[in-house]
């Protein structure tokens, strides 16, 4: 179960995101409107939540960290927007509707991943904290994203299908093109707060477990899951012969080794983890049906 | 006749790209590649050269804006390559090459840009600027490329083929779509050393000149050039029925639009213009070939 307090989270979220996105009507047409349906198609917003819960734990407002989380949330759902097109995975649904270039056509698509990345940018840099802090943010979500995380995990991926990866290679591509991104989402509020090196470090190892963990529960419920359940569709990964833990170990030692590293995750952060959220967060990750 | 310095400032910027950029063989495969593919294809460098000029200009040396130069290089070719995908322009000759997604794919050819905006980022919020600048010049690029300047300019390029426009806002989307990122280009030193406002507004407004201007001639270029002389595919508006000045006052008309749009922005920067370099940029902008 996860605590009660992550809805407000969720909520205090979206209210961000509602404020910091133009609304649908503001020229220029139609890119505000195919911007806010992705952003509010609606999403778990586990990074985000993820940041709050953080930024709780270490004893602090959580309102504080906000234009962090919508930031964050702004990246995750450009990566998805992209990916989804016909040129990468070619989905038609995400996040149980039809996807972006579904409805808005490829052009604004593209045009609308550019604008959430963008839009993350202007967002972090105009947040409120010390100049040293929001440039450091800046920098850490710019890595996060780029062709040592995010986008170089996906052009990995790609070019990976029908290939063989060893179990190293395959977690060195799930640490850039899911772990990065968690990673910051729990790193954010330590940075923001001053907390220190030792704290930060503490929470980017947790991040980076958890999101390894999330990757191998995603494979093995592209499998296990159905497209109504997931929201997105199910069985993908075998259909583009993508290398995944299930494919590469089996099902049950996946399940082991997604165990295993919410275990270390939980060692890391419990000394951190005053309200239990992130261990609940964590477990969580292991039972999630979508 | 363009300044001999300009070839200077043209080398400095490809030191420094040179310098910022992931080399080929460094993995991911082959995102490096692509990225340095169109960052290395021959470009003008109009817009770093302007960042640099303007720097000069102001009796600093030109080597401290370097890092803003790169950043905004890398925002341009990314605004190229995503422009040149088939669901956009769908361009196969760009810089006299073949066009990033000819050559590597659509694929890579989205990641590609998505890599270089995030890179321009990365590079800006790293800069040796003191911590306030550096974010106030990640906040205005941020602002110059998202959807009230780069993107939101070519969602009206895209959708306002085959309509009729106005004069006002025609130059509206000229002013998003080419003149904010020239503008940026053209603010980003006075801001990087302090200029003080009324000197960054003369440079803005010096900037949003001769952006403006550059389109139009671009416009006439597209008719009256080859694909050999430009490098890209000539006749593309027309084909496209794009609305552009030649299309809505005549290419007489035009051309002395562009000249008075030049003559403005020279007035405005001759008190700031100590080499004479950015009011021969702007005369060069109105006798260029290519």
């Amino acid at each position: 179960m996860l605590p009660e307090r992550f809805s407000d989270f969720a909520r205090m979220v979206n209210a961000e995101l509602e404020l910091r996105v133009p609304q649908e009507s503001i020229p220029p047409d139609p890119i505000h409107r195919a911007i806010r349906y992705s952003l509010f198609a609606g999403g778990k917003r586990l990074r985000p939540i993820l940041c709050l819960a953080s930024c709780e734990s270490l004893n602090a407002n959580p309102e504080i960290v906000l234009s962090i989380a919508a930031a964050i949330e702004m990246i995750h759902t450009y990566s998805l927007v992209h990916d989804d097109l016909p040129c990468m995975d070619n989905d038609d649904i995400r996040r149980g509707q039809p996807t972006n270039h579904k409805v808005f056509g490829e052009a604004i698509a593209v045009l609308t991943g550019d604008a959430l990345l963008t839009m993350a940018m202007e967002v972090l840099s105009a947040s409120s904290y010390q100049p040293a802090i929001r440039s450091r943010l800046v920098n850490m979500l710019a890595k996060a994203a780029g062709t040592y995380g995010m986008i170089g995990g996906q052009v990995i991926d790609m070019t990976s299908s029908n290939t063989i990866l060893t179990q190293q290679q395959l977690e060195n591509l799930h640490s850039m093109k899911t772990a990065a991104l968690i990673r910051f989402s729990c790193m954010a509020s330590p940075v923001a707060l001053e907390s220190g090196s030792e704290v930060e470090e503490a929470f980017g190892e947790y991040g980076n477990f958890i999101g390894l963990a999330f990757q191998i529960v995603d494979d093995i419920l592209d499998i296990e899951g159905t497209t109504e359940t997931l929201g997105k569709t199910a069985g993908k990964d075998r259909k583009n012969q993508k290398v995944t833990y299930p494919s590469l170990i089996g099902i049950e030692k996946s399940r082991e080794l997604a165990k295993d590293f919410i275990d270390r995750a939980c060692n890391i952060i419990s000394p951190h983890d005053r309200h239990h959220y992130l261990r609940a967060l964590a477990r969580h990750i292991l039972e999630r049906e979508k």
